[in-house]
């Protein structure tokens, strides 16, 4: 099996896999300068909310470089306008503000243009080492929730296509896997871009994991009789009380899930947590372009001039959340307070408290 | 604004909207044999409860007409064996088994097969007319639940399309409408088969109520931030406790309307409530080919070769539902007496209890 490696940085060029075109045509894209890798990320061919932070990354190191100005503070300036404008492309997961924050705050020590140039690369592949590290190490630190033989929910994609290269929710599938464990998956399509039918359905093949595809609407009878041991998300920006927002339809699962008596897991990076929101309702959620309701891959599905909303996550409040999947500890409620613990050192994390392994 | 006439009868043919080709095309069929109508039910050119009842009905008037045969006992058989075929093409609705018996009990007293002919001539166009005029009836009661500045979330059809030509949910909706209320319509688009993005939405802008689409998955989103003041369907079929068995997603909009503390009203005629099952746990949910979900209106979504479930139903148990409204009142908890008392004759039926006008 070859490894997935939806992002990589060639010295001059970031090569992505053009997920928008996947599963028909598996296409490779190189990416030259921050208005292609702003395209990339605003129309979904890199997309996932820990890929989307190395991207940023790779891309404004990317830019940095072809910034011909020879004054620092006019340099800076300029890298700052290039890292806003990289930033704005998405505005729900705070991974992509989080990778650009850490970028530039790598140049404020740096007193000549060239050693800032080759700082930002530098940085941006200790980003996509370290993001492909923790979602590795929370995948195995979950997978210890998932038990032979059952059956998991997922929704969207949240594996290796939306990371570094692992996974968040798929990655503790994956894990689960190489422990021996026999798992079924369900995949919600997840309308309205079918990354569950077009990403996580052609991933978990060509991982060996059996899939069933479904429509978002039959996840409630799928759970109502019982079908579905647990539900497993990742996540777009999770709140310092737990509150998390995902890929639109996860506020649903949660719910249902709850209300039959399932766990809710979801799973992501550190990167992924937001502490300086207090809860979930600050979070911006991003409307999208309605014709991404109104047709399907191109194609109009309702009569012409018919409105549509398109709000591309919601938040899930954390009561619904049975826990959260990190690479520091898979944290319970209260929430405030496992999930502070996860950002101590390591030598104060793991005395007891609810955020060690379970 | 032109009435809608799903079907027609023509005496020798049935004239139908083929349903599967709306909105992008207004296309007339004419039936003229039972295995056209049972083809026209598989494929869903007319669908909706109320509708397949009466397509049933018709149908099997229909066949019966170019039956030879000169013997009674060997006419009745050959009749009942296409009463049969036309009964299984859909097994979740009741109303088919419901018309389909009331068409065959017509037949009991008839003595001769000119008399039996046209005694299933009458019945169907009684059916048709009955059905609808309970539609109409039933649309006019549940308004009173549908206040002035309502945004009202429905889910698949069940409009004029879905019944003998006024509605059920969409019949409720329009009758609040024509009391000079003003109400909002969130429809959802109902995967697999596009019913809300094709019929619903195009339905409601041809009575000029404002609509917005949404995916089935962003139901959630807008309940939770109180965008929605009361959700309602219609059913396929209603047991005595008043589980009520409806297109897959419907038993989701029900917990999610319950966890935010917005009610859910299924409309159905009475010909919908199946008094045989104390409970929803027996209805039968249809599986449908899994090709209706890994492709869409023809285009491949998923890779070649995942596979896919397709329930084309759920149930929603009774605890989550707030009112059924039905031509001879609205029933609420408990639903077991309530739903007994619908059935009772009008002067026992107005006395006080819980199905009365609300």
């Amino acid at each position: 099996m070859q490894t997935i490696e939806p992002i990589e940085w060639l010295h001059g060029k970031i090569r992505i896999i053009d997920q928008s075109r996947l599963p028909h045509q598996e296409v490779q894209l190189e990416l030259a300068g921050y208005e292609e890798v702003a395209e990339a990320i605003k129309m979904l061919r890199i997309r996932g909310a820990p890929l989307i932070g190395i991207a940023g990354a790779y891309g404004l190191a990317l830019c940095a470089q072809s910034i011909e100005i020879k004054s620092r503070p006019r340099f800076l300036r300029e890298l700052h306008r290039i890292a806003e404008a990289l930033a704005s492309t998405r505005p729900t997961a705070v991974n992509l503000r989080w990778a650009i924050d850490r970028m530039l705050a790598t140049t404020e020590t740096k007193r000549d243009i060239a050693a800032i140039k080759s700082a930002l690369i530098i940085e941006a592949r200790a980003i996509h080492d370290e993001e492909r590290e923790a979602t590795t190490r929370l995948s195995r630190l979950g997978a210890a929730l998932i038990k032979d033989g059952f059956t998991v929910l997922t929704h969207c994609n949240a594996g290796a296509l939306a990371t570094g290269g692992y996974g968040t929710a798929l990655g503790v599938i994956k894990a689960a896997r190489e422990q021996g464990k026999h798992i079924d998956v369900i995949a919600t399509e997840t309308r309205p871009l079918l990354q569950g039918a077009r990403l996580t359905a052609w991933e978990l093949r060509r991982d060996g994991i059996p899939v069933t595809l479904i429509t978002d609407s039959m996840a409630g009878h799928f759970l109502s009789r019982r079908k579905i041991d647990c539900v497993i998300t990742g996540a777009d920006r999770i709140a310092a009380n737990g509150d998390t927002a995902n890929k639109i339809g996860t506020y649903t699962l949660a719910v249902l899930a709850n209300e039959n008596d399932v766990p809710f897991y979801a799973a992501a990076p550190l990167s992924t947590i937001d502490r300086s929101l207090p809860s979930g309702d600050r979070i911006p959620i991003e409307e999208r372009d309605p014709e991404e309701v109104t047709c399907i891959q191109g194609v109009p599905v309702a009569a012409p001039g018919v409105r549509a909303a398109n709000p591309a996550f919601d938040v899930t409040p954390h009561r619904y959340v049975s826990a959260i999947i990190t690479e520091h500890g898979i944290a319970r409620k209260p929430y405030k307070a496992s999930i502070a613990k996860l950002f101590r050192p390591p030598q104060t994390r793991t005395k007891g408290g609810s955020s060690g392994r379970s």
